[in-house]
């Protein structure tokens, strides 16, 4: 599935939902989802992180409809392939 | 973009990195990359907002595969073009 068409699908579902509940409790969500997502990794439940990455992923891509940003495009345009931050195809910074 | 090809890059880029920090440290980073993303939202910053989203993206990926998920089939089990919760193609939930 192509990240656009991800995209798409959660406006279809949700934007009537998203834009008005606006960028700054979606983005709540946001986060409350990623606590999920660490308490999920942290208790070793194989279902459960399955789960929460999808919950994540459709947050944020909530998140991208509400503030109208398009997250294939940031994507590609800060991570074309290479380390944004050494250039290169395989990371040598020393850091992270 | 597929969703998978997003995966594979950020593996190719960064994994010998990612294995090594582990699945907590990992998550760690996701936290503060959403949090930095709240932060290009408030403050307005186009540029910014932009770039965190690339970043929260980048991150779940690595997360991702440090723990082994897919995340595009994790994605479309759980959201197959329909709410999970109410069944609908457009939501129809009370809360959220």
């Amino acid at each position: 599935m192509e990240l656009g068409e991800a995209q798409a699908m959660m406006r279809r579902i949700y934007y009537h939902k998203d834009s008005k509940r606006g960028p700054g409790k979606t983005w709540e969500w946001l986060m409350e989802e990623v606590r999920e997502l660490g308490e999920a990794i942290e208790a070793g439940d194989e279902r459960a992180i399955e789960a929460e990455f999808a919950d994540v992923l459709a947050w944020l891509a909530s998140l991208a409809n509400v503030v109208g940003i398009d997250l294939e495009r940031a994507f590609l345009s800060k991570y074309p392939g290479r380390c944004p931050k050494c250039g290169r195809t395989v990371c040598m910074c020393a850091t992270g």
